[in-house]
């Protein structure tokens, strides 16, 4: 007899872009200790849940370059706070406040993480240094994204 | 008889690319009214023309998570500017201005957009915060980008 | 006869990422030189050396959309510093000192770069806005990645 008909045709292949990660977080009050990571309880975005607001930490799963960014209002005292990976200070921003004079301070840096590694801010040394503040109609704000997922990821 | 030929190999899977949707616009003269949206009419990219330099606004035709930043030279009064999403202020950056002493104020923020949602900066509350500067020489800029399209935009 | 065996899987989809070109730096002292481009040696990440800390320039080799972004610590004087492209100053920031008042400055933009572009950081015009700091705990920092690449990028 007569050969069979062609098989289906294959599955579609992979996607591009299906590794995601990112989070957009905002503090809601004066941040009251420093020595610890500093908790951003406003979410702008947090699909992934990579972020945890109980801790204020972020822990991607997902091993990549991350993009972070952050602005501070710096209102009733100085500010100086740093960006931590792990536990290692890895970007510190200073702006001193005065008398009538709120001021703004940000920062952003990209760096490569493994899954499992952990990014927050956290007031830097002295408690005097403690002037982030936030309220209804003064934002502080955190952000990350993955950028480029290592290529060892896919499969 | 035989069995047929295998079937074709299945389709290449999608690129990641194909969605692109990004702004970045500069002001060229000091904002004259608050209450309405800040237009931005020095154009440093709009290959997409989902930015409206006539409005300030801008649309993107694709659904997913967008970036948006802006950076404000701040100068001869308070500034306190909002970036809305459809009528709503969604981030607000105050700083405080005084004499001799120009300051830079900047905000971000990761916010899912459908197609439609338009996003824009506007001075916020009274007019007394109105001290957005630019000339030839002083930059205040915005911009956004589409950081992941929805999935469901492809097809 | 019977019908043929499926096709295999499609290929996977094109990545956009298979373009990549990123780096993130920071200023280790304070910058000593004017008129010349401002070189960030402590270098957060640079995995595709398109950032040369020899020079303080960055010159990526995949045409397309590019992100950068810097935050200056504002210590002992002005600062007036500008992003170039190829000789010409894109973006100007500008943020005055006063005493016992660091300030923190910063911009950002995309543009379009053809391969062998070069954008950098340099000081605007006069010596006497040349207070961009940096020490062990103050950074200033200058980031930049590859957003969109061109589509007649792949093949
Ligand atoms: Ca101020
Ligand atoms: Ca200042
Ligand atoms: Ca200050």
């Amino acid at each position: 007899g007569l050969p069979g008909i062609a098989g289906l045709p294959g599955e579609k292949g992979e996607s591009a872009s299906i590794y995601r990660s990112a989070f957009s977080v905002g503090l809601t009050t004066r941040v009251p200790h420093p020595n610890v990571p500093i908790k951003f309880t406003k979410i702008f975005y947090n699909e992934q849940n990579h972020y945890d607001a109980t801790t204020g930490k972020f822990r991607p799963t997902v091993s990549g370059v991350y993009y972070f960014a952050y602005h501070i209002t710096v209102y009733v005292a100085d500010v100086k706070v740093s960006l931590y990976k792990n536990d290692k200070a890895v970007v510190i921003t200073y702006d001193q406040y005065q008398k009538n004079n709120v001021d703004q301070a940000s920062g952003s840096v990209l760096l490569h993480m493994e899954a499992g590694d952990e990014v927050w801010l956290q007031v830097y040394g002295e408690e005097e240094n403690n002037g982030i503040y936030a309220d209804n109609v003064n934002d502080s704000t955190f952000m990350g994204f993955l950028l480029y997922p290592d290529l060892d990821n896919r499969h």
